[in-house]
């Protein structure tokens, strides 16, 4: 990428919208994972038009282009490890149509999901996935990755809430995929394809997704279990036994200890919580949920069950779970949060199984790692806190990713529930794929055949997550040199 | 395809799975559709080793293979429009496992509808998509087609169910998608491209399907309408309000006095019903759904509300729509029902509106169209009756159909909601996602490069759906000579 090819892109989106500083391009080169790299340009698009004549300049010099939401990402989606051309979509935050009496919205992709739940809140109605991440997190890198979050117990993934979108191709061409209603068998569902592909397809620059009526009443609950197994086995019994839940979470004694000594929340200090909520439209029905979900707690031992309908003390006894991952990154003095290995899915019925390993395996290993996350939609997360600065460390890491990777394949899992594979997860990834990784290339062709989109993630990124780029911290480099 | 051809291929399956008789060949030359060709050879493998070795003979030689379930498909997606081999997918009808802890179950492609949920109800569990053909639809024709049904106003359609599934390749080669978990964000989502791909992308040959629990607790209302309108207001209504229906069905007064006529049900005869049903686990929760649902029906001028909870009341109520499709072929004397522009979906706001065109367009072109379905889901069901004997109605078919379709594009619809494109839809398809059609036409080149997989469907298919095959009537050909 030479200076032409700068000064011919700045021209497409305008001076202002154009970055290139050493600073730009150090905070640039990195998102929420571990990795660092470095782009050549960033571009702040404002419109379609200047996306799409970006894309055809960029195909025609074969510049790599790495669309970007809020940097967010966990595992490196949006690091540009062939340097190229950042594409922040950002600045296209417009919010273009409320439809509640079709249930529906149509955004931009630059629109922050908080946002967009802030304006759908005066019409009685909310865009469910709820990532932990909703106040930065952009609705259109909440497509790129199928985000999913507290929930998609009841309401499902991105995935399940994208009914459209506009798409501007590598080669710079507009397309229109699915359509403005509820369900659709018109052939193939490209538009649910765009879903978790991390920037690799097509630029998102306009999504139609469903929404749903705010519920009139939600109850939250937590049950304490002295056994990290047992609560496992709980969440796996609420499911089975067709609880309607709107949200099952899992908090480990890590987790429970990082809140009460970072945030001073005084959670009760056991092996395990659970947080559950239901919610409906008349009380008794919401009260029936709970009394079932509280039985399925207690039969795996679940004591001190507190459950309310308050408002204030819904959100007291959440604050720990909302501020849990702030509170990690302070658990241990030296220690970092990292996020590795974070968002495994298995069998719910493995649930217990994969906490206990979790817990295994970082014991083993020199690290800590805690066992949580939106187990109800059978999502489990967890972070490796570790001394960063230590080479030795990152061996240690690479060795836990691996052994809980090939726990969670073992049982049928998945690599990622819902931070998708970026770079980190890659090597896990192609291991689980492996038999599908030539198919994803072809169709990866077939969509971007001069491979400029986001090139080198998933099914093509390095064999190495921990060599895979320079690492955002002072380890200086463990690349072989 | 020649006779060598055809006795290797008869080799893999064995003598009694091949057929090639000229009944067996007119037979499998037709489905649900209007549409009727013939096969040169029909395979019904036991295993997937067969399928492999199949494809990959076939792929060799560039013989087209039609993957075919039930044949109960109303667009023509079996129709070997070119010949070669129709794969009769019935003989793997084996259910693999049935997971309640996982809510899940894996069966192969043959497994009738009906015959899972018979199977999953002793677990208390059941598969929830529920087409009307469920008694003889199989699971994988369903996922083919993207089924929906009367659930899916609350339980989604066929692609919110698969979690994953085996695939045989054109190449022959077998891979596995997706995982036997609720949430996955590992990459292009494969598995749910197949959902929908009407054969043309590989041969499913098992699947991982979620299950929810059997609701305890169900009533079942009818509503009746003066104004065919108001109906269509009151599904919008119902569905904008929120409230948490487990079925809407609209039927107008072409299908109410075709059940009369013909089942003699006794169902009120007024210009249009509408059935609701609400479920849950306490009588209180649904018996305030149903209020909610009853409140909004009154709102638009419904009257004669009747609910029940009763199963043997609710059966009788719901009997009339259960036999709407046998009923519609036995409306008029001379009349064939037909399957054309059958099942369209637009927003929910354009429901009303949408009943009130077809009306309309089927008056100006003397044929006789109801307007019923799954309005709930937001898809619209109708279907053309006319003398198939006469080459003029063809022409009447023709000319509103096409009316039919540039209303639901213009709304913002889409060609169809559960039954797919095949041949019958494939010019409104066509005009409808006519900027993704290089794009969809791209992605079928990399899954299936030699163009074996149900070739001329779907964006490859005949731009006059009339004369695309001959017609599965005695009109004789409408094909110019």
């Amino acid at each position: 990428m030479n200076a032409r090819d700068i000064e011919k892109l700045r021209e497409i989106v305008g001076e202002e919208n154009a970055r290139s500083s050493p600073a730009d391009l150090y905070i640039y080169g990195a998102d929420a994972s571990v990795h660092a790299a470095r782009p050549d340009l960033v571009l702040v698009p404002g419109k379609t038009e200047e996306v799409q004549a970006i894309l055809r300049y960029a195909n025609a010099k074969k510049i790599p282009v790495i669309p970007r939401g809020a940097g967010s990402g966990m595992s490196g989606h949006a690091v540009p490890i062939d340097g190229g051309i950042v594409l922040d979509m950002k600045r296209m935050n417009r919010i273009l149509e409320i439809r509640p009496q079709d249930i529906l919205c149509r955004v931009q992709p630059g629109v922050v999901d908080d946002d967009l739940n802030k304006a759908l809140k005066p019409y009685g109605f909310m865009y469910p996935p709820a990532p932990a991440s909703s106040c930065i997190a952009t609705i259109g890198g909440e497509i790129a990755n199928n985000a999913s979050g507290t929930r998609s117990v009841k309401y499902g993934a991105t995935r399940d809430s994208v009914l459209g979108m506009k798409v501007v191709l590598a080669s710079g061409e507009l397309v229109k995929l699915g359509a403005n209603t509820n369900v659709e068998a018109s052939g193939y569902q490209l538009e649910r394809l765009m879903v978790g592909s991390e920037g690799t397809l097509g630029v998102i620059v306009e999504a139609t997704m469903k929404i749903v009526p705010i519920p009139k009443i939600r109850c939250l609950g937590i049950a304490c279990y002295n056994k990290l197994a047992d609560a496992g086995h709980a969440v796996s019994e609420i499911i089975a036994s067709g609880c309607s839940a709107s949200m099952i979470e899992l908090m480990d004694n890590v987790a429970i200890t990082a809140v009460n000594e970072t945030q001073n929340l005084g959670l009760p200090d056991v092996e395990a919580i659970i947080l559950f909520e239901a919610e409906g439209r008349v009380k008794d029905a919401v009260q029936a949920e709970i009394d079932a979900i509280q039985a399925a707690c207690e039969k795996h031992g679940g004591f001190n069950i507190e459950t309310s309908y308050d408002a204030k003390e819904r959100t007291r006894i959440f604050a720990g779970r909302k501020k849990l991952f702030s509170s990690l990154s302070r658990y241990k003095e030296g220690y970092a949060c990292t996020s590795l290995a974070d968002d495994m899915a298995v069998p719910y019925s493995r649930m217990a199984d994969l906490a206990g390993k979790i817990h295994e395996v970082a014991a083993r290993n020199n690290i800590i790692m805690s066992a949580y996350g939106h187990c109800g939609s059978g999502c489990m997360h967890t972070k490796i806190l570790m001394d960063v600065t230590k080479k030795a460390q990152w061996e240690d890491a690479r060795r836990a990713v691996a052994e809980i990777y090939d726990y969670v394949h073992s049982v049928g899992g998945t690599t990622s529930a819902e931070h998708g594979i970026g770079l980190s997860k890659a090597p896990a990834f192609k291991k689980e794929k492996a038999d599908s990784l030539e198919l994803q290339r072809a169709v990866k062709r077939a969509f971007d055949p001069n491979n400029i989109l986001n090139p080198h993630k998933l099914f093509d990124a390095p064999d190495d997550w921990v060599t895979a780029t320079e690492l955002r911290y002072p380890v200086g480099s463990v690349r072989e040199p």
